[in-house]
């Protein structure tokens, strides 16, 4: 057993604080990892307050880690000491089903495994990345390329993967017209998958503040959703609308936006519902679909591809100690995009 | 012109009534056909209560029409006098826009001309199949199988083609889980499409009435939407869903009865918006999309699909002075499964 210190949530009220706890010996498929750095995702937040009503405290959050290899159980093929690795949403899941068999882990039918807020199938409780360090099967560990910034490829790890996949799924490709909507931490990832692609990229945002850097990652329209008639000149306009927003939203303003046969595709997912008119489906046989992070063979697709095209996230490095204060400014949208914590400020 | 009779909606309160009127000398591209049968859909209702707000009057309802060719123009080539032929929606569109040249007339971008309470690109407004005669451009004309009942064919004209174009375009094939929601002019048509496809079919419906008549359709399997221990049972099991149900009704409580990657499309359109959490379309990628009737080569794909499998609709045949008890009986759901107007009761 390894002693790790981590900051953890101890119950649903108050703020995270340090917490010791151990992590498992490697066994001879495991990969242990001393983390560096680790991003803080809006489900952190989600979870640690308790708002989907499955949490289990302690918890120590983070699902968007890499860091490097310190020690390989014998039979591990993929790593060695001394790599950079990776570790996003899953650390297992029961590889035999028919998702697990097409790598799509993130639906798999017996229930995968979460990096932190999880029970893995022996009954223990996962935790994640706010900590100094993790053991995790080699399958469900990634590949880091060595030419990206570190701090800025953590994000990748939930963000870039739950861009990325539904545009791949949905086939996005050069000349299409597409809209993302919300620029934060999914929404910017997105932004730079699809103009990576080739595709005509519009962000639409409620905030104006928000124009310029869409510009700056490579959109060419900006659309502000609280004005209508900006919204009517791009009626039967795009291809593919990725929504990232998590806060409640209206699909019905959205769905008219896109040209017959577009998708609307949900990777941000407010808990309360939604109202969807029929007709807005029917007349024009649009689609509205939701994606759910990626499996374990597209994310190392995706970290590929960021390598290839020079794709990071935009981040703000924090000490693991202001991770409360963190929470409250991303809950206005104050961050550009991603806060990653260094975790040297843990050891 | 051509003295026509016909029976029309004078305005949106009134029972229907006799109406005389004259349709154009055909033209040269033209087809002039007696109409012999005309299907009666819900949506003349809609449209003869003026619920969708866009109703013309006096309004002659109809686009289910099955009858025999009289004349041609001069540069019609498909057809002769003597032939049966069809006329479903549609009878005109663009021609140009790319959905147009893609052969799916019903998503025009300039705005199609419908076969009723639409007005062609002249201006005039159209007339439908409750009436004696009726004039159509041969490309919007079908050809009618000769081996099936006669009056059992019109309802393909849209109940048929509705239901068809959904199950071919989601690639509904041998051993998939289908559901059909609703077993109604539309659902009992859905049902006859996915059982000659080979899909191992379920009927799910409020009413335990429809069970019997969903097996001798074909269907493996009954589930009645109000228990929710029947709908639990069928959790995640569906590969695609065709809804056709038009009265308000929860699109979240069937959205969880489809796999990962199922689609659920909607052909009903109840026009009260329905709600849909995030999540149901997220944790699975589970898509929900809308269909509109199908361009004119699938109706004729459609119709030649039929003729082959031997397949046409249930229908109710009534002379067409019982139409306004019709309709009452259809917001009933007291018809087995469709009405078809005998138009010799209007000659």
């Amino acid at each position: 057993m390894t002693a790790t210190k981590g900051y953890a949530a101890h119950d649903a009220q108050t703020a995270l604080s340090d917490f010791s706890f151990e992590r498992r010996e490697p066994g001879p498929h495991d990969v242990a990892i001393e983390i560096l750095y680790c991003g803080v995702c809006h489900s952190d937040i989600h979870q640690v307050r308790n708002e989907w009503g499955n949490s289990i405290f302690p918890m120590v959050p983070g699902h968007e880690i890499v860091g490097r290899v310190t020690a390989v159980g014998a039979h591990v093929k993929k790593f060695k000491a001394g790599d950079l690795a990776g570790v996003g949403c899953l650390v297992d899941s029961c590889r035999t089903c028919s998702q697990c068999q097409a790598g799509e882990e993130q639906y798999c039918e017996t229930g995968s495994v979460g990096t932190y807020n999880s029970r893995d199938y022996a009954g223990n409780v996962t935790y994640g990345g706010y900590s100094t360090n993790i053991v995790v099967d080699e399958n469900f560990t990634l590949r880091i390329p060595e030419n990206l910034k570190l701090e800025a490829v953590a994000p990748l790890l939930c963000a870039g993967i739950t861009t990325y996949s539904p545009i791949m799924h949905w086939k996005v490709s050069k000349g299409q017209k597409v809209a993302i909507v919300g620029l934060g931490g999914l929404g910017h990832m997105g932004v730079k998958f699809a103009v990576a692609l080739g595709a005509e990229v519009t962000v639409i945002s409620t905030s104006d503040n928000k124009a310029a850097d869409a510009k700056k990652l490579g959109a060419t329209n900006f659309v502000n959703s609280r004005r209508p008639e900006d919204m009517e000149k791009y009626r039967n306009h795009f291809d593919f609308i990725l929504n990232t927003v998590s806060a409640p939203h209206s699909y019905d303003s959205l769905l008219p936006l896109l040209k017959t046969n577009g998708s609307m595709v949900l990777v941000g997912a407010p808990p309360e519902p939604s109202q969807v008119v029929g007709f807005n489906l029917i007349l024009q046989r649009r689609t509205l679909a939701g994606s759910l992070i990626g499996g374990i063979k597209e994310t190392q697709e995706m970290l590929d591809f960021c390598s290839k095209h020079n794709i990071v996230s935009e981040v703000e490095v924090i000490p693991v100690q202001q991770i409360n204060e963190a929470y409250e400014r991303m809950l206005k949208g104050d961050v550009k995009y991603r806060f990653v914590i260094d975790i040297a400020s843990l050891k």
